[in-house]
């Protein structure tokens, strides 16, 4: 629980790997594991497409494009036109540059582990952080809605979550496991803090945490367990965090996500805007700018949320 | 045997896509059915690749690039730049737009043939002849070299057909099936003539011809069988096949040609060039410029190729 301990942060989608830059840059090289999301792999033209690990790896290497918050800077979209051209699917868009991580991974999937391609990349694209998918075992999210069942990336891309969500259901997570690396990490006698990042809770950290050893680990964990509220001003940044809580009947409050992760988290950072509601409800806090514009944002509050956690390991 | 009969073509590689272009060009729509080598296929980064049948599609769709010789006009290297920054093999390279066709068909082969894919292709790029892979099986071709056996792309593309050639085997061809419609193509009684274009007769035909059943088609067809052949001057336009004789101790002579497909051709269009060569050994001939600079070249010699055997067959 030393301030020069490592910390593990859960994270998917563009709010969870903003910090995750946060944190990968304000602590020591070799201190952060990222344990992310894989409920949004899916197989699309035959590759196994990881959208939230890529977008990890991405940010964290600086090949992230910042205009489009999603892929690489630079892309192309020669094969797109050349695939709709042959008449094949185009509803999801995959880059010339981005292609590369998708063909090989499909092709070391066929011999290896999921995490052993993540560690493979990151090592390649010179990142210092563990950059862990949850889970080897195949973990799909399908999202129940009042049009029926979705794959997650139909709902998400193809629908543009427009669907009226009913519930969200992980498919292959109640039997799945945690990756040795995650749990190591999750184990780790010089652990200092757990972040949960203001991801989506339903879409992107849900999946980490239907896993019944992580979830375990971390209900376990010595040391603080700490989430960066996605709720600012009553409203999510961006992405259907606030529009799936109405669609579930739950308030967009604080509270609400306190509640949503309880026996999990022992603090909540909640930001400025919505220091005035009531806090009945809401577990241990911090006050402060939770909007992450600038890369300035991204080591501040990262920076708060490690102090906020070592003030409740106090 | 009408001269508004159906043409068979067997080709493999740039040459031979050449005259398949001119032999498109003066044929009316449908009436041309392309017999390709698929001796050249690999699995690459985890994807089918079938060189010769994707170059004849791009040149007769026009998406040819005329400068580099392969692959597709206007293409990008995106993908292969992020495939050597994640450590990938880059030996092959594979083009951004021509990447559609590979992920296509991995994804396709799944479940399906590579002539349905093939012709699936053809029909989106609005190819009105039938470009048909010579069969379905895999057949694969290893050029025995004094370094050893190389698979073909090896020896072709990594060694640049470097290596003395030995030998020229095509594993998997001897219990393989021409595909239904190749044996449809070459069994079709409109038949007019079956032209074997001027491609390397050990790396392009030999493994067409090496399909048993294929063999036997044309050997026995009631049509007349003319080969164009690839030798003009005592050499070869382009590519390994002087090079190749060679080093099998052969004399690059049309005789040796002709000697090379003995039993099978009935024919040989000769160059100009050779017209003065001794010619004991050669079959009846006709004797013009074979060389392909232009398009004209092209529709010109493939006028020409059809007369000959049209005057061979009366």
């Amino acid at each position: 629980m030393s301030s020069n301990g490592s910390v593990v942060a859960l994270c998917g989608g563009i709010g969870g790997a903003k910090l995750a830059l946060g944190l990968y840059r304000v602590l020591p090289p070799g201190k952060l594991t990222l344990i992310v999301n894989v409920g949004d792999d899916f197989e699309h033209l035959g590759l196994h497409v990881s959208p939230d690990v890529d977008t990890v790896l991405y940010t964290l290497s600086g090949l992230s494009d910042p205009e489009r918050r999603w892929g690489r800077a630079g892309e192309t979209w020669q094969f797109m036109h050349a695939v709709a051209e042959l008449g094949g699917e185009t509803w999801f868009q995959l880059g010339d540059r981005d292609l590369a991580m998708h063909i090989m991974r499909t092709r070391w999937l066929a011999r290896g582990s999921l995490s052993g391609f993540m560690q493979h990349a990151a090592a390649r694209l010179r990142i210092t952080a563990r950059v862990l998918p949850a889970t080897d075992t195949p973990v799909r999210t399908t999202v129940v809605t009042a049009e029926g069942d979705l794959a997650f990336q139909r709902y998400f891309v193809e629908r543009r979550c427009e669907p009226a969500v009913r519930a969200v259901r992980f498919d292959g997570a109640a039997s799945a496991e945690p990756s040795p690396e995650v749990s190591a990490a999750l184990a780790d006698s010089d652990l200092r803090a757990i972040v949960v990042c203001p991801s989506n809770p339903y879409l992107s950290i849900d999946p980490i945490i239907a896993v019944p050893g992580i979830r375990a680990a971390i209900a376990a964990a010595a040391v603080p367990v700490v989430c960066v509220s996605p709720i600012i001003g009553g409203a999510a940044v961006k992405g259907p965090t606030a529009k799936i809580m109405s669609e579930l009947g739950t308030p967009v409050t604080n509270a609400a996500i306190a509640a949503h992760y309880h026996g999990l988290i022992d603090g909540l950072v909640i930001d400025v805007a919505d220091a005035e509601a009531p806090r009945d409800a809401v577990l241990p806090h911090c006050v402060t700018a939770t909007l992450m514009r600038t890369l300035d944002d991204r080591e501040r509050l990262a920076r708060e949320v490690l102090a906020f956690a070592d003030r409740l390991a106090d």
